[in-house]
């Protein structure tokens, strides 16, 4: 019972309101709200929960918190190429959650949803007296036959990342003091990536009928890609000169050449990386143009398994393992 | 890492196998699950948690705990008249739990996936340093336009639960070793439908065209069908003498009449109660024969608001409040 409420009043107050203009919800008055795909479509479902000491320091902004919640869950589904459309939300809350707490929190869910045109369909709300746990349930539509998967990479296929690798774990290193002999502008922009990465909805599902394979970048480009690897039973070999940092990013490396293999390991950036044939070279060409986002060739897929990564000497780099959260 | 397994091995291990025979889980290996409703239906969607010390004790045998976690979302759906699919499972656990309560739980997954014709669709494992929090997300299929909802009872309608009721709220005491006095079977038999409760799937889709509004029974029988009221804009009147107390309950009440108010406004039966016109009454006859399940009128749907309980004197009877899980 956060600052006096019960769940009834608490749902009422603060997660009503984030289910208007969504029917299915039935104001979230019903014991289940509805969803349907559009004629032809599945529902592509994900799930991702976070712990407060766990996943994000006690003290996390509520609202930013909430964003990055949700931004997660719609990365896995831009990662299957689907169009996101609704959530569930439940919440494990101490009894020491303020009214306040909920509020920013909730504003942050409002403001996401705004941006990513999604609606809060259903969810949980129950005490709990340990730490917080959140977690998220997202629905987005997919024509089932034409869904992104990790298994469907091919021998000969060109790796590819959007956007910029690394930044999430800079950030994380610049959140904790580590990089305090960078500029404060580019210790500023690292943070803020791994704080609240940005899905890329607008890409996933116009990687139908491009990539063979995809996912998200939350476990770290290695990571992410071994998923591939072994789903699609491919090995996949990575330049990393070829990998595409940010300008910040590339700024801290130059300072610090050890930060290379952390940039190139570490999670969070919830970038995709896919594999495609060579002839969709300029297709992705003009998608990377026309969402004015980068898509860059890092590597190829060849026959074994397992990710390796290079140096521009054609040495294999050895690279750090396991990507705690913060 | 339970049991010195990681997050991945985990899964491999428990979960993978509570998806086979369902091809949208994608053997848990994607970002995402696919789930389709049949042509012309809508999923139902509903979210239960439960924590560690909050909704269910310490030590809890880890089988029925997963059986009751899928039943109490079976509950919401047959609420809503949808025909169950598959779930999501949420885990958060704590380092201590180890591959012997893995199995256990999973096991109890699986007995009860076989029981319901459901599969595990994906989910998230993570862990946490407080107690141990489990989410199941259900997923039914319902036609949108025909769910049956809390909004819909009226004026004239008749007030009818199914099978019996307070038998959990007289469990949760017998388990706590407060009916000493009662029979050992009797008192088995109320901790057992304390400990899982029956969800009565085979009821609520075939409550459409019958019943005009319908809950399950999970606050208490006055809570819920409060909820029914209050959606609907209207008032339930309840003779207590006819609500339907199965022979342990009733040895329970008569052995000390306290615990009418109890068994009345306790929690946690997952029956069905719904309002019908006096016209469905034929047809709930048959359907209560065809399912061998008592399904009882108890009480009327007039104008105004809440819940009142009145005894064979026509007086009110004033019920506890706030039901507390355990």
């Amino acid at each position: 019972m956060a600052g006096g409420l019960d769940e009834f009043a608490r749902i009422d107050r603060f997660f009503k309101p984030l289910s208007r203009g969504f029917t299915g919800a039935l104001g979230l008055e019903d014991d289940a709200g509805l969803i349907a795909a559009p004629a032809g479509e599945a529902l592509a479902v994900t799930t991702d929960a976070m712990v407060e000491g766990v996943h994000y320091p006690a003290g996390e902004d509520p609202a930013r918190l909430a964003r990055k919640l949700l931004r997660v869950n719609l990365s896995d589904l831009a990662a299957m190429g689907a169009r996101p459309l609704a959530y569930t939300l439940t919440t494990a809350l101490p009894a020491g959650v303020t009214e306040d707490w909920l509020a920013a929190f909730a504003a942050g869910l409002e403001e996401d949803q705004g941006r990513y045109g999604i609606h809060l369909l259903g969810g949980d709300s129950v005490s709990t007296p340990g730490p917080a746990m959140l977690s998220v349930t997202a629905f987005g539509s997919v024509r089932e036959a034409r869904a992104l998967r990790r298994a469907g990479a091919l021998v000969g296929d060109d790796v590819f990342v959007s956007g910029s690798v690394g930044d999430a774990a800079l950030g994380l290193l610049a959140v904790r003091g580590e990089l305090d002999g960078l500029a404060a502008p580019a210790r500023a922009a690292l943070a803020g990536r791994y704080r609240l990465p940005e899905p890329r909805g607008a890409l996933g599902p116009r990687l139908i009928g491009l990539a063979h394979a995809a996912v998200d970048l939350s476990d770290g480009l290695v990571g992410d890609l071994g998923h591939i690897c072994a789903a699609s039973g491919v090995a996949a070999r990575i330049e990393a000169a070829r990998v595409p940092l940010s300008d910040a990013g590339r700024a801290a490396v130059a300072a610090d050449p050890a930060l290379l293999p952390v940039a190139l390991a570490g999670g969070d950036d919830y970038e995709l990386a896919f594999t495609a044939p060579p002839s969709a070279a300029d297709a992705l060409g003009a998608l990377a143009a026309d969402l004015d986002l980068p898509l860059t060739r890092i590597g190829t897929i060849g026959a074994g398994g397992g990710v390796t990564v290079v140096d521009s000497d054609g040495q294999t780099l050895t690279l750090p393992v396991g990507w705690r959260h913060f």
